[in-house]
């Protein structure tokens, strides 16, 4: 596993997962804002089926090691889940850097990712949903603009 | 829509739906066998995605029309929600008689429905489950077993 | 279908439906954001499988009549759909008001249903997770504090 | 209703639903293939969750009215479900056009839908499809590139 | 990973997961409650698309490691399945004790969990369930009635 | 964990795993047929809700150790991932051997797998499908009639 990818670099990362048929869509939700303000790398919900008929969500949230227990207290505190399972995965990431770019729209910050001989430009979603707001222009119309820059 | 394929049947069937992210996977299971124990023809759910990051689930059922109500009475009271939406539907089902075959296992009941020329066996759930806690044998053995003869 | 529970009234709403495999989650989520906005009554994702392996999201929105073609206009300018189906749904919905009550947390806004006999208590999702920010309290105590009273 | 959005058009669909718990993935990916080369205009296969604890699929087709009949036949032949349930639905589609656009990659087939001031275009899938298997080329870079002409 | 919460433990668990396209529901439903019989610590079915369009679940198991055997030969008896993967993963989990209570519907058994400084009280289901059956009453009240005490 | 079921073997397997909330469905569906073209064990894609109300999919591929590498590439060319995340399982297959059978269909190719005391045969989903084009009959039909052999 050492010949790693050229431009991507290699680290490892904790996956925490906990399966939830106790706790509302409600209170998951809010969990889950608490769980990246707390600066978890990222949480989703994947839609399970569990005993007795329950439809049910597993909570899933990547973090880093130092993490992990902070981490835990919040889920263990804002949903009823009692365990919690976790692994430690390996990782390949690419690098990137943010830029800023000029646009017809003014300069905005994009994510540039180099893999093998490429570079892939991929603009931020916080400086769409700006740029739609102050234009009233459309995402489909403002993300394929700044991506032909 | 009146040319209907020979030995199925026409008539019309209620779904309701409601969507729900305030309830827990346990309640929504009670609920599912509550409103099947009244006479509900079908109950499921599907995993959905609501505002503000909140993974929910669709309650759907498929009832009569003179079950409606009590089918709200019983979601009203059992979950949190507040609303439900609901529309009539055509259905085509095919004709099917309940009959007993004997097999290896003894007498089995099977579900057999036409459609066009063709006979289609259909071994009772019920009856497997039977089987397979009175031999210890396994599922598909027992389904396959049944469906040969 | 005109005997309708009591406490419940009866109404009808649009649903419309889309389903989305050329457009990203990203501007997935900023649609939902958009129709909500214009006053959308409900808007959510279900996943669903597509022809040739496609992962996709069924998009589908609750809303009044006279909301119908905004809806539409927006799903069409903001996603890469090229058709939206609809249907007309009855609806039954709680009786509801708002009202503020006293807490250990202070005064907190509640809605509260009839239905039959009894009364259903719900605290409201804003009111709650103001609390939560204020008092770094989690959310199952906060929820559960505001029902008891 | 009348007041369509210009360019779009309005017409209405049948959608068909028809919830599977005894047939096989492999089976329902067959039965997928079948309906789409029999002239459905769109069928797709969502998750639902079921009595009995079973895991299911809602298997939902949309095609014209004087389809019904022949997706019901296939339906029944190729599944074990015995019974259909279905709606019509209105539908609001954009107006679109077939149109060979000149690119670096040569003459390439693109769909161009109108929508009030603006054309959108987007690029017919196999012949992204076919590029990239001619090019060797990623299928990110050939859409933006088609795009973007 | 050392630095565990107070009043959590920590112990590790195996996850198994078999992705299933040629096993109906009904007999993936019979499989869930066979494992948890043979005393799977947790059994749930998420839903995959899988190549050839496709619609399939994966089957996770929660188990010890004395289990694991047993676990794969009801999975490779019971479903078509010909391959199980499998990962140790570390957990952390809350004390817990089961106490009787005393409640307006007689002595009620519940979990009590801690965590840091509080008291965490769970009805249990199957109390609950009792509880609705005696009294002909519902899920929400019977709950919120108990969590009270 | 060395004492593996008879006629089972035991290997090892890496399981990668991305999120995906900003490639398209159609792009996802290409990738998966690059993937299995390049030797991918299995491809397969799980619906999950990402923050911001994304609804996204993650991709999981099944690949030998030798592999990874390829498939990381043809993950980061043609999707808009910039981490994928992975951890090696164990695996335990059961011994299976293809056999041709003679059916009423002429000769056909069948899995056979050994576990214990039995034998379970499996028919090749490419047969089955083959012989339902050339015979005009349907799936459910001649899985049956070859199993039966």
């Amino acid at each position: 596993m050492d010949d790693i990818p050229r431009d991507s670099n290699k680290d490892s990362i904790w996956l925490l997962e906990s399966n939830i048929d106790d706790t509302t869509g409600e209170a998951l939700g809010f969990t889950m804002e608490k769980l990246l303000k707390q600066g978890a790398k990222d949480v989703f919900f994947t839609p399970i089926f569990m005993k007795k008929n329950r439809p049910a969500y597993q909570l899933s949230i990547l973090c880093k090691e130092d993490q992990v227990n902070n981490m835990e207290s919040i889920i263990f505190q804002n949903t009823t889940t009692i365990g919690i399972r976790k692994v430690k995965m390996n990782r390949t990431i690419l690098e990137r850097q943010k830029r800023r770019i000029n646009t017809i729209y003014g300069p905005v910050q994009v994510k540039i990712c180099k893999f093998k001989d490429r570079e892939y430009i991929y603009p931020e979603y916080e400086e769409i949903k700006r740029i739609c707001n102050e234009t009233g222009l459309d995402f489909q119309r403002i993300y394929n603009e700044i991506k032909k820059q």
